[in-house]
């Protein structure tokens, strides 16, 4: 490159390479699904000890699953409802992740407007050293409009960080307002629009942009048609395995070179333990589980691939 | 009453009326605009520093302030900005706020679908023994649509707290996609209905339901508008004074009682020692430049509202 600066896409684009898949593992701890030997009440504070339960559990995850994967998602909401020391603890999952050279897409689905959304942009956003989170990239919502994304982009350029804007969400109500018809065309149609400009702005040398868009698997045909509609977004894919989503679902988010998307799994993997399919580790083999339903993703996502 | 359930919007109703008045005070603390006193550098951990001077401050403006009006804002993405030591210092001030009898709209903008919408819902909202923040209500992004939204209503019916979903924003941005017009009408008047809806199915004694929206103050015409179609939703008004807001802008937010709204300012009260008309207080003074912005937006207030 000869350049210092590196655009966040280029990154992604390279751990993916480097990875030969495109799985995000989703860190959703949810404590009536732990495994038993980390569901232990030690006493003391009731927020404090399932924060740390949180944190062993998915910094195990991470363990199992850094050496197959490029990225991991932390949903943000579950270590909030914990309170202070529930984010503590997601700081050190973070770190924890970067340890072991994953890249981290939070998943906190911020927005606000002017200088409230350079604060979450700022304080999320960047390297451990500029940043008290020091995630690589943010999910981001779009109903405030364009003013209040910019803070954003602004910080993901000076930063080399990540945005991923919903755009079409996973969910059955996602059609609520993102399917209403305006001027013609659905809401969700607008919302790319304006995150494929966002995405041209930022573009990196793969060809993708810093910005990118939040797009379910659980709507395919919507899929591939904001796949021609937004060539230089990158996808991150919710709702694949637990929420319905196929492998085939997904295969219309990647470009020829098997670029462009990231698929999220969470449930799947880090509760593999859980499916009728990997019962036989029982729960305190809960870590194998993990790393037979990451490396089953992965086969299934390769196959999919190859028939591109 | 006879009943030991109360709605948030009863409990903001009584509080509005014992107060006299409807201001929303925001707690919007920024590095840069803090009192020379609080801004010393003392030292030790960057991060912590400044959240310790946060909690100072938000604690001070909340002693001042109490007396005088029903609620405070505070503003999540500042206290994020600075990490988890950020975030504890947040909670600090959320039990600062209820020993001082004030209610709490904790404005965090959140949102996610299903059961992770609910992990933010029980997190924030609550009693302080049942939820780890203990807000009384949260403001929320409505892009994820219906499913998204339902389990926030949930939380707030059980727990007698309230939500206020983002409608017609205050900011310039606001118009990029809440002015597309779907179906004939723009996007916000669906949002509304929607909400409107929500809040007909938890109204209280007070005829407002625990949903309410949230309204700019900059867009008069379609604050008017909007207290037409939505009988039964109080408002949260931003956008007022600093943004650009006068009451004459806000007065079509109230019924004929002066209730349905309540009026947030933020820079304006919390750092008048900066504007001009209260600079003879002088930095350290500042708490009385609070106070004395506070009763003159009060006054404002009642003007408005006595030419009803």
């Amino acid at each position: 490159m000869g350049e210092l600066v590196m655009n966040f896409a280029d990154k992604l684009a390279e751990a993916v390479q480097r990875c030969g898949n495109p799985v995000l593992v989703g860190l959703d701890p949810r404590w009536d699904q732990l495994p038993q030997s980390l569901r232990r009440e030690t006493g003391g504070d009731f927020w404090l000890q399932r924060a740390i339960a949180y944190r062993k559990f998915c910094c195990a995850v991470i363990d199992v699953v850094a050496p197959l994967v490029p990225a991991v998602k932390p949903q943000a909401a579950f270590f909030e409802q914990l309170g202070p020391f529930g984010l503590a603890n997601l700081a050190c999952v973070i770190v924890h992740a970067h340890e072991r050279d994953l890249l981290v897409i939070l998943d906190g689905k911020r927005n606000d407007i002017g200088s409230t959304a350079t604060a979450y942009a700022e304080g999320y956003l960047g390297d451990h050293d500029q940043s008290a989170w020091g995630a690589d990239a943010l999910t981001v919502s779009p109903y405030l409009g364009d003013d209040s994304l910019r803070p954003f982009v602004e910080v993901c350029t000076r930063r080399e960080t990540g945005m991923y804007v919903l755009v079409k969400t996973s969910n059955p109500g996602g059609t609520t307002f993102q399917d209403l018809l305006c001027d013609g065309r659905p809401l969700y149609r607008h919302v790319a629009d304006h995150v494929e400009k966002l995405a041209c702005e930022t573009a990196g040398e793969c060809g993708y942009g810093a910005v990118g868009a939040v797009v379910g698997a659980t709507y395919p045909e919507q899929l591939a048609e904001l796949r021609a509609a937004m060539p230089h977004s990158w996808f991150l894919v919710p709702g694949y395995g637990a929420q319905g989503g196929s492998a085939a679902d997904v295969a219309a988010a990647f470009d020829a070179n098997g670029l462009g998307a990231v698929v999220n799994s969470s449930r799947g993997i880090i509760f593999a333990h859980a499916r009728k399919e990997y019962a036989h580790f029982g729960e305190n083999r809960w870590q194998e589980a993990v790393d037979a339903a990451t490396r089953e993703m992965i086969e299934q996502l390769r196959a999919v691939a190859r028939r591109r």
